[in-house]
């Protein structure tokens, strides 16, 4: 089983503190199944087994824009929504359509690791911008969009995962947003939001989208059912201005395949539209809650105060920094002779270097006992190396 | 419902020629069912709904390799395979993964329209060379191959259906595969084979691929599900050799995503390794052999001596050459009228005009008396038009 690019060599028994995985108890397979029956037993099975809609099931899309309609208010139609084969489909398919092979990105330093890598299969120049607790430090953005300009270069646009970020777990406030807005409008570059955490918020509202504070304008937003229901069945959705749509609805991708996976993505319809999934994600946003507070409370009475970590308030990951006289790939060696094992923050930069003193965690798989035992054993390894 | 990118304004009622579908009452329905019955049943269920392997579920290599292995004799291991979603998937990530922006591939005259598209969309530059009976015509090609040596350039690639081919339904014999292998090593590119027909042929045994034939060597051979089993379900598979393969498991699009459709692929492996498929396949090439001879009987006995049109063995499609004196957008217009669809030649060509007196039909998807009625119209049509 991937356990999101596991490292080589990981054994049974090991604590993976780097899964960036719903755990298996908070799948809704039974709320699947009861999916997959009601389809077997309606109308119209036959054509869910045929090509699709290029613009994907039109029963998730009205069901999901309804959905942001009211809950967000946010001024979309059907045309402003199509259905893909998950976050990573949509990524995959923008770097497609609004890059070339020498193109430059601007990106979060740290952004998220297999974005990054998809960038580079691209052949994409990224380039990355310090984040702190609120996202990108907007001076260093228009520092380095205006060395950009001065080289007659414009990045084709911002990659941002806006809310519960990974890895650092930090949302970016709407100042923040409305401040990279106007750096978009004034340089030219698209924003591309990848929202997949903001289901899994553990108190107050979100800030507005940069979707919805752009009123649309050069934003394509992603959403996803991976961490909300389940990963396996590929789907999640990708917002943007109609003629942008279109065009995604419109490519030779779309075209041949017919719509993202018209299967599974009948049964996410299926499951949404009977009101299983808000059930889940109040039932999901409090167990998610108890993992984050049962990983923080571990972090602090177990770690070092040497060590720095950030507070999330939804998502997946805790981002911590390790003190500047230990690295953290000799962390990482160490932890694994005792079978421990998380994500340095080597890959979550453009320059791995600027990583070396920090790693990521993830308390969304791991059993709790797993889970606490992992930040022991780090804790210990960081309290003998850091003397 | 898409019927492979329908034509504007097709109406209730009407007959679309041009549907490359599985006909709906070819669908294995209830095989899919009792598959994703024996799933639920069965343990590790919980691992479909996350995050797979990055190559794919792996009974379902395993199941494919062996199979391939057996029917055909090739020399392949699980690490020259991998699960991909459906053909086009390959066909896109082949061509993100093996050409830039600006870069030339060789096709066939005509070749498979919506292929032709996602290699527009990757902004790549389509030489296409003229096909007969046997496929490509080699001298034609190893002119366009010098043409560009002179200019300094190679095709990255030859991308070629060999079986049944879309549109045409020709399939080339061996030693004109030997021949295309033979210039692929003198001016170094690969070739794409993307073989989801092999499994509908109505005689004979086929040639060797050209995966065999090459010994692996620079040959990517994509398969699929899709005509025998179910489109929906977006699963198809590669073959390359050992290094290829990883470089493609290793991409950020799989290591992003988690491999290829986790729950629709071992719905699939199920349903394979249970032997439905092998049984619905001789079934399948019955009803689709039947269909053949119906569409042919008919073109036969209903149009006018001028009309040509291929013969196949296998596949979906009938390829029709008009008479010089009818252009095809015209016989279109005219057959819209009468409420029938097909597929212009005009779309199958890298230049539009090179298909103006052709026309691809479809014998997959239309019930019996639709295919018999429209190839009717069609011919009463043909014959007022080229009086």
């Amino acid at each position: 089983m991937n356990l999101e690019s596991a490292p080589q060599g990981v054994v049974a028994g090991s604590i993976p503190l780097f899964a960036g995985h719903p755990a298996r108890d908070l799948l809704p397979l039974d709320g699947i199944q009861g999916a997959i029956d009601a389809i077997w037993r309606g109308e119209g099975a036959t054509r869910l087994f045929n090509y699709g809609d290029e613009q994907g099931n039109p029963e998730l899309i009205e069901f999901l824009v309804k959905r942001l309609r009211r809950g967000e208010g946010l001024e979309i139609g059907p045309e402003n929504l199509m259905i893909i084969g998950g976050s990573t489909w949509g990524v995959d398919m923008i770097s497609d359509q609004l890059t070339q092979a020498g193109d430059v990105l601007l990106v979060d330093a740290p952004s998220y690791r297999d974005a990054l890598h998809i960038f580079h299969d691209h052949r994409l120049e990224l380039r990355d911008v310090p984040i702190d607790e609120g996202g990108i430090l907007i001076a260093e953005m228009e520092r380095t969009l205006r060395e950009l300009e001065a080289g007659r270069r414009a990045p084709k646009f911002y990659y941002v995962v806006p809310n519960f970020q990974n890895p650092s777990g930090i949302t970016m406030p709407k100042d923040r947003r409305r401040a990279v807005i106007e750096l978009s409008r004034r340089y030219g570059f698209v924003i591309v939001e990848d929202d997949v955490y903001c289901d899994i918020r553990f108190g107050d509202r979100l800030p507005p989208s940069f979707y919805a504070l752009a009123g649309g304008e050069n934003v394509l937003r992603i959403g996803s059912f991976s961490k909300t229901l389940a990963p396996g069945l590929r789907i999640g959705w990708l917002i943007g201005a109609a003629d942008r749509i279109a065009a995604f609805v419109g490519s030779g991708l779309l075209t041949m395949g017919g719509g993202a996976n018209p299967f599974t993505a009948a049964i996410v319809a299926q499951y949404c539209r009977s009101g299983a999934w808000e059930a889940h994600l109040r039932w999901l946003r409090e167990q998610y809650r108890a993992r984050r507070d049962i990983a923080l409370a571990a972090l602090e009475s177990l770690m070092p105060a040497s060590v720095t970590c950030t507070r999330p308030r939804g998502g997946y990951f805790i981002w911590l920094g390790l003190p500047s006289s230990l690295r953290v790939d000799d962390l990482a060696a160490a932890a694994r002779e005792r079978n421990v094992y998380f994500a340095p923050g080597t890959g979550f930069f453009v320059d791995p270097a600027d990583g070396l003193h920090h790693l990521r965690l993830s308390f969304s798989f791991l059993p709790l006992e797993d889970l606490r035992a992992g930040i022991e054993i780090l804790g210990d390894l960081i309290r003998q190396r850091s003397r």
